[in-house]
């Protein structure tokens, strides 16, 4: 009873405020309409409504500033400014070609009507499929330099919604996504069970990340993001979950403040892309179009590519990151004694080399190559790594040497340990050492607590960091591709050479934890990829008993589920990341990694529901052939495929890898089949899926 | 009679804890012994003794550590081991060409006798004129990384003794000294008075600084301070007025910590020097022979230097170091339009250089030469600077060549606005710079709050910062001048090319605020100037009305005290403050400084009180010529000069720069005069001191 009687009370209040005020400024998109008022406090606010109902209610804007606690209120709308834009333009590499820009822009202006007269404006991009806002703080006599001590911006759903939610914490988004109401959301529980993630804080147990996946009783999907975000830092939801209103909490620095900012400037993007149909969410580019074109003028060098690496080796337990088996383990001479576990060694990273030359990837990553591993996690230490001294058993000049003569590229790796301090010291020696070898790109780790102590992995003066990190691999012409950052908001528009980010739990818990739950992956283009590409490192073939000492741990797909990853989890920079010899023992599967492309020029999002299923197909680069993926969660599935996107009147030779018909993640995780046919764009399939399992076709214009 | 009471019960506790014990080991070098104990809960301690009366009553020591909040308690001594030195070694530059190294080492090993049972080493040093102790945490299984919470060092002073202090602020030694017993120490009013100090940080009322210089009422001086502080904050003192018990108080970190530690480890030294001579104070190499030989191998770059610089002219409000107006005063191009003021003008620097080399006077310094200027201070900006962007008007090659021409040096200025961060990512850029237009010496400083945000500069981050900085500096062969780091504790000896800091409360604040009292220079010497050189910048000859608008303002000295500054506050960087057209106005004062060294083979310390005077002769290296220098207070003062450290038999011409009969600091500041004659080492003489008064001879030896 207590729980209607808020719910009328609310909805009340909402319609006698609305009474109070002038009409609304409102823009309309298609089925997309935009209302923004100011109430009689002077306070702004939006509503957005979808197909003529509503999709957020009433919704407040404002701040709370240093010098004033109460810049939400005492506005007044002193004038408006609207403007068409539709435009295409080029990514450097990405899911399509062209993208269309497409939107209606209000520009409100306010100010206050006391004090200092300070004047706020927001601007509302209204796209066919939602609307980004973003606040500018336009260059005034009475605001200069100035401290932002929260954001207040709401929104108001008007309902109960299902969402796909990880917990609001400061320093990791690698969390199981839960699925539940809004008012069942508290994180508490998650972020105590997440004892696999190295670095969690999580204050506020009501408080969600985003991109935060939302679906109506009646049908509407909301994804609730941000755009662009630099210089500020990132937004995480406070959940009310009596009125379903969710409200920005920004993730503060070391001492409690959240941005600090001077005029003239602006917030990045709040997004909310609306649609009845999920698949119109998972092929949005609002984002993207919200983010300033690219920084890098000459993008040639930028290349998408496929990589294996001395990695999940390490993941798994069979070598290691590390040398010595600890850091006091010295000779006589005071020299480091080997384990003989080491991973990076020399003969060790050929083998890589020889079997990404065998096989069409591009690339190869070695972690563990430089010294420090011994003792770089845990402690809150500053001076980890230099990032330019190899251990005495990696060869980086031979290796380098042999990698070229294969025509293979080495991709560098920089783990800070979440000292970013130290390794803003030491970027120009290590971007230099990159280009005196030529690796042509870097994965940076930030698995620890961050220094300067007392930030965040998500706040504004880590979100700077990243941003200076792309920027100064842009100057070395080096691609980038950043574990364990903020989560993206399409800054790759901005800094193509920033490829991709972990920022997300990856295919790594499957090695070292419990791992992912068979609906992850459907989750994960609806919250953490709407940002940008995920370096998920795909491609286990070897799904059980890949752990020594721990014989139950296994993935929970199956093989082909893995396979078709490569098109549903999009990378430009994608992994295979299993071992050479467990890929060498199923030439026919891995044919699939060789063959899939890391750039697109369409995308074709068939169907799609989050936590449940997901099937897209793309058609690589300048070449006319198309790759399909299909994967389901934990429950077996058949899907129907049309393939009416193919060309009309082309034949092609369709390559189908598919879960056996008695595979199951659980049971029979290994067990795929292959089958080969011509297909046209008339051509109709049933693809059975099993339960964790996939589908992956190749289909390629017949010669 | 409460008072007598409290004394009473301490002294019978102090008899009684003692009995308890067995007895303590003790080292005794000349008049000063030391005692160690542990008492029955398993808590060290020590206690010093002066001519066999107590200097220190017993003091406990210990930690508080993240993981043990009681690792001051539950050791027992496992172990002893003492040892001799005596040794002499020669500065790099300094006061004297040689340093004896005379002291007892006592080694006490402890182990904690339950739980992790760790181990601790204190390690102490008995001189002949104090001790110096620290803290050794040996490699052991059950401390490897660790967090220092808190420092529970005491220093229990045997009563109420009068004390020269400054508050213990986190950010800033920049403050007027305070003369009270220990009983009387509250900064809470000094504190909120300096308002004319950028950034304070005090939380703790009853907290000084150190060096602290102490005077027993029966005539035993006390200083207390720290020596090579490296990896860990500066420590400050927290006075019990009460018990007169004076406890170490650690600059935290962002997050609250003290210090990030890794065994083997140790603190730097505590140190306490003893003498019932004030002079003893003043010419103790304790703190020095504390310090690590010098890491920099070749050091036949580094040269102690006078210099003038553009600057006091901005400091008084003459010119400015910007040159707009304001940021925003651009023009249609986006270019900043020049307010007519900019002090670093290609001419005007010139016009010093000029004066530089005709009057021997080795380098200029220019400050405000790079943009940034114009919204540089107190908005907490991180990217305030970037060190190698010159104004428009200030055209570096052509004044570096013609520097160069007239055989001048240029002195770099790198103001980082406190962000730190900001400057270490620029600073191979501007070494870079540095050394391209050949400026062999940098002046930093730390104007503003701390970058990364939270951080103090006096805690261990910044401590670690100032070091790097030096360290970069050596790397590119640039001598350090720092402004506004922690106070020195004789790294000079380890870094020669860090040849001073500011650190306390230098000759600017009589530019722009109401300024250093009569004695001020009188306490320096006994508290900053202990841990090392300071760049008070002396040597202002206009002493009123120099500052436009503010007729009222003056230095609290005689013309003739700021010549005997050049002798009492030592510094190889040594600037003449004033501007050229002052100078000019005097050029038989302005000889004294021409002439006056900045390197010394020897130095007399002739009759010295704190807080009163101070009369000082130094021998110039290489010359056999003397400069003399004697101040005195705001009382007018005669002191009598034995001139029989003159080499026996030689002869000398001496001119006697003097305060004129008529002088006094407030009434007639400027007026002095000249004598000259001959003198021997049995040449006895009478100088009257002014009141804010102040004398300096040349000494040279006849040709
Ligand atoms: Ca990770
Ligand atoms: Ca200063």
């Amino acid at each position: 009873m207590k729980k209607v009687f808020a719910y009328i009370v609310a909805l009340s209040f909402f319609n006698v405020a609305y009474a109070q005020e002038k009409s609304p400024v409102s823009v309309t998109m298609n089925k997309v309409k935009l209302e923004f008022m100011v109430d009689q406090a002077g306070q702004p606010a939006y509503a957005l409504f979808y197909n003529q109902k509503p999709a957020l209610k009433k919704s407040f804007l404002g701040f709370s500033l240093a010098d004033d606690s109460t810049f939400y209120k005492g506005f007044k709308l002193i004038g408006t400014a609207k403007k068409q834009v539709d435009e295409n333009w080029k990514p450097v590499w990405g899911e399509v070609s062209t993208i269309r820009n497409h939107y209606e822009e209000l520009t409100v202006h306010l100010q206050q009507q006391s004090g200092l007269q300070r004047k706020l404006d927001i601007i509302f991009r209204v796209f066919e499929d939602g609307v980004g806002f973003r606040y500018e703080f336009p260059k005034q006599e009475n605001l200069n330099y100035f401290i932002v001590t929260d954001e207040h911006t709401e929104f108001t759903l008007t309902g109960d919604h299902k969402s796909f939610w990880i917990p609001g914490d400061y320093d990791s988004n690698e969390y199981i996504y839960t699925t539940s109401k809004i008012s069942g959301i508290d994180n508490q529980p998650v972020v105590n069970a997440a004892t696999d993630i190295a670095v969690r804080t999580a204050p506020d147990r009501y408080s969600v990340q985003t991109p935060l996946m939302l679906k109506s009783d009646d049908g509407l999907y909301i994804n609730i993001h941000e755009a662009a975000l630099l210089n500020y830092p990132a937004m995480q939801l406070h959940a009310d979950r009596g009125t379903y209103k969710l409200t920005a909490s920004l993730v503060p620095d070391a001492v409690g403040n959240k941005a600090y900012l001077n005029a003239p400037c602006h917030t990045p993007w709040r997004t909310i892309i609306l649609s009845d149909k999920a698949t119109d969410i998972l092929s949005s580019k609002l984002i993207l179009n919200l983010n300033d074109p690219s920084l890098i003028e000459n993008t040639s060098w930028i290349k998408p590519m496929k990589f294996v690496g001395v990695w999940w080796e390490m993941q798994i337990g069979k070598s290691t990151w590390s040398y010595a088996k600890n850091r006091d383990d010295k000779d006589a001479d005071g020299k480091l004694i080997p384990s003989g576990l080491h991973g990076a060694n020399t003969q060790n990273v050929k083998r890589y080399i020889d079997f990404a030359a065998k096989n069409n990837i591009q690339a190869v990553l070695v972690e563990g190559w430089n010294t420090g591993w011994e003792d770089w996690f845990g402690n809150w230490k500053e001076n980890v790594f230099d990032f330019v001294t190899p251990y005495p058993d990696f060869d980086i000049k031979g290796i380098s040497d042999y990698a070229a003569a294969k025509g293979i590229k080495m991709i560098m790796h920089n783990e800070t340990s979440g000292s970013a301090t130290n390794y803003e010291r030491q970027l120009d020696t290590a971007y230099r050492l990159m280009n005196k070898y030529g690796y042509p790109a870097v994965k940076t780790g930030y698995v620890g607590k961050i220094i300067p102590r007392g930030e965040h992995h998500d706040g504004q003066w880590m979100v700077q960091h990243y941003a200076r990190v792309a920027q100064k691999a842009a100057d070395h012409l080096v691609m980038l591709d950043a574990h364990e950052p903020n989560r993206p908001t399409g800054l790759q528009r901005t800094y193509p050479n920033w490829m991709a980010s972990e920022s997300g739990r990856g295919n790594e818990y499957n090695a070292f934890s419990t791992g992912n739950p068979p609906a992850h992956e459907t989750i994960l283009p609806f919250t953490r990829l709407m940002g940008g590409p995920m370096d998920y490192t795909p491609g286990i073939f070897k799904l059980k008993g890949y752990a020594p000492g721990n014989a139950g741990r296994q993935l929970h797909t199956t093989l082909a589920k893995q396979l078709a990853l490569y098109v549903t989890l999009y990378s430009p920079l994608q992994m295979a990341a299993d071992l050479p010899e467990n890929y060498e023992a199923h030439p026919d599967a891995f044919q699939f990694i060789s063959d899939v492309a890391v750039d697109w020029d369409d995308t074709k999002i068939l169907e799609a529901e989050p936590g449940d299923y997901l099937t897209i197909a793309r058609k690589a680069k300048g070449t006319g052939d198309w790759f399909l993926g299909a994967i389901t969660n934990e429950n077996r599935r058949t899907t129907s495929l049309n393939l009416n996107f193919l060309e009309k009147g082309k034949s092609y030779d369709a390559t189908i890898y598919m879960d056996a018909p008695n595979a199951d993640w659980k049971t029979n995780p290994e067990a795929y089949q292959l089958k080969k046919m011509k297909v046209t764009s008339s051509t109709k399939l049933n693809l059975k899926l099993a339960a964790g399992g996939g589908a992956a076709l190749s289909i390629k214009l017949s010669k």
